[in-house]
């Protein structure tokens, strides 16, 4: 696959980063007898960078934290699963403040430098008790060890902690840089997936960290879909504690090292979140090439991405173009020839001028299928334009998940 | 629900249209042993009205009837189920011609005055020797009494035919409305449904027949969706034989009478498409009133009605309103206040203000959803426009079918 990462990013590894300590704690918020919260705390004088969903019912604490971000620099992220505080109202406005306000008294800081995170069930009360009861304890076994423990704390219906790290060898010194993220259902992101963290040692100004995020972003959260279903949850944020002492300047060769660093480690977690989309036994990614603009590309990308009768026939291992050239049609793109498409699935051409390739053999098409990750890209013949989206297949157990769980 | 047809649509009922005859075949197109040919017959002098998909992949059958209605009255159907003749190229045009060119040979009239219709597998090549070896059988059995017949033999993966009549009372005598309809997976129609043919003995200038029809399709064919795949050969035909001598003019009160019948014949037709869906347990209206414009209430209505947690969650009959509200926040719609939002499940309501309704009771919802049909009502807030559409639910079937099935 063309999204094929290159080594420097180490799959399922958490260095620490010096200047970021975290802890989890098994709550009890939904979840009984396993890890429902994390505390993660910035060293003093580090920075921060958020996005946050687009969904305009956006829950409590996506709006609590875009609040008290404007105001203060970032001290800790307090994040539970098990209950995504959403729908819940004033009192979910309360719940979000004042677990923040837990934090803040006990690490003595303002609640405006707490930044609440939640996923999980939309529509019941968020209880403050499990917070009381295990603050003490989370604030005091805060250590720079713990990225796989808080991986794993932050998981719903994932079936497996997706996290990364990647060295930058910079021209002042090196930096690390890791990360994780949790997400498998409710997934097309639209700013941001469901919940992903990462932080560096290296010391980057906040302006320029977040345009980092943002040009990271882009072709990773936002380039996945499972179902999609934007959450009324998704963030991602970006920490730079700065403690290597390690600068990086906006528009220096460091800077894009360390934006590249960036990327790839949300491309990888973005990747695990469509790996393990809720049923999911297919990694699926979809290029278009040679539209006119990138917006119509992503257009037909996502119309394949998320039509049922193509990840059905994933699911099945049936390569069934006509689905996808139908899903290329109802796309909506202006001026569209449907004779110039080439539809190939990775090296085989399977669709040629709008029909079926005279040199197609069905067993190539299904050689292909039948792998558990490879590429669909479609040519338009319209433009330069690309976009690459990735996706998973629709299967009993995604219809199994979704209609015994209560997201 | 409020899309209840008053008692004049009679269901499953097809009453014979004097100047319109039917004849179904087994020709063996693609199923052994059933029907899968039909012919229906206009008696010279009638008029007829169609509407196409919106698919910029539209099948050859397609592009052949939409020259050929252009060209010259319509005098013959000619519908095959079993397989699309799409994705097929020049062979595909060719075939599509050359089945109409039996039915003008053997009937007498010019090629141009044959639509021909398919529907079923996509990007295999149509046989033109199932129409050689039936036509003359086929015209030799013509009548008036076929409808029954004919909708089960245009039938793919649908369970069971969908049809049903109308007697309307004109000012100068009664005219018979009857229709016909097949459809149950790739459905989302974007101007008609897969395919739906209705025919009337009244008399109709062609341009009024085309605006009568264009208005009953708005609300029913194009208010529906099973998985959100618009179809490459959707197609819906209304035939007016003038036979019973009954002229309608353009704005007269009969024109509103017999506008009425046909609209309720395809909210009919329609609805029978949703109920029949691929897997479908539950028949939903998605309502949506207060937007600022109608094509807002549309997004809003067709993401709610698209959303796989949605329909997993209709399919466990399990209330779960905040992957309702979840879809309300993502449709894009500008300005929206999710705090001005009310959600209702027929007389449940379950969102007020953008959260749970402190009078809501689980219980309540449950008894809701737990019905084989229901509506979701969304009001916005916002202004006066509103939409309804029709869904149903995703299901484990709906997985199976299509993972077996190549459409």
């Amino acid at each position: 696959m063309s999204t094929a990462l290159p080594l420097s990013v180490q799959a399922g590894v958490g260095l620490p980063v010096t200047g970021v300590r975290l802890a989890v704690a098994a709550a009890g918020v939904r979840y009984k007898d396993r890890e429902d919260l994390v505390l993660i705390e910035l060293a003093e004088g580090g920075t921060a960078a958020a996005v946050f969903t687009r969904n305009q019912f956006c829950a409590a604490p996506v709006v609590v934290a875009k609040e008290h971000l404007a105001k203060d620099p970032v001290r800790y992220l307090l994040i539970n699963s098990g209950n995504a505080n959403a729908g819940t109202g004033d009192a979910g406005m309360r719940a979000a403040s004042e677990s923040c306000q837990l934090v803040a008294t006990l690490a003595g800081c303002r609640v405006s430098q707490v930044l609440p995170f939640s996923t999980g069930v939309i529509g019941e009360d968020l209880p403050l008790s499990p917070f009381e009861k295990s603050m003490p304890d989370l604030i005091s076994r805060l250590a720079e060890n713990a990225w796989e423990q808080a991986a794993r704390a932050i998981m719903t219906t994932d079936t497996r902690p997706k996290f990364c790290s990647v060295e930058i060898q910079l021209s002042a010194g090196k930096v690390t840089l890791t990360g994780m993220s949790k997400g498998s259902g409710m997934i097309r992101p639209d700013m941001a997936t469901m919940l992903a963290y990462l932080a560096t040692d290296a010391q980057v100004e906040p302006a320029l960290l977040q345009s980092m995020l943002d040009e990271a972003v882009a072709p990773s959260f936002n380039s996945i879909t499972v179902d999609g279903d934007t959450s009324t949850n998704d963030a991602c944020v970006l920490l730079a504690s700065g403690v290597s002492g390690v600068s990086v300047e906006a528009g220096s060769a460091d800077a894009q090292l360390l934006q590249a660093g960036i990327t790839q480690a949300c491309m990888y977690l973005a990747r695990e979140i469509v790996r393990d989309g809720e049923g999911a036994t297919k990694l699926v990614e979809v290029a278009v090439e040679g539209a006119f603009s990138e917006s119509d590309a992503r257009a037909v990308a996502f119309t394949i991405a998320h039509s049922p009768l193509v990840k059905t026939a994933l699911f099945a291992s049936d390569p069934n173009w006509g689905r996808i050239l139908a899903a290329v049609g109802r796309a909506g793109i202006e001026g569209m020839d449907i004779n110039a498409v080439t539809i190939s699935l990775d090296d085989v051409v399977i669709v040629r001028n709008g029909g079926r390739d005279p040199a197609y053999r069905e067993e190539d098409g299904q050689r292909v299928f039948g792998q558990e990750a490879f590429q669909i890209l479609v040519e338009l013949g319209m433009g330069d334009a690309v976009a690459r989206v990735l996706t998973c297949d629709f299967s009993y157990d995604y219809v199994k998940i979704n209609a015994e769980y209560r997201s």
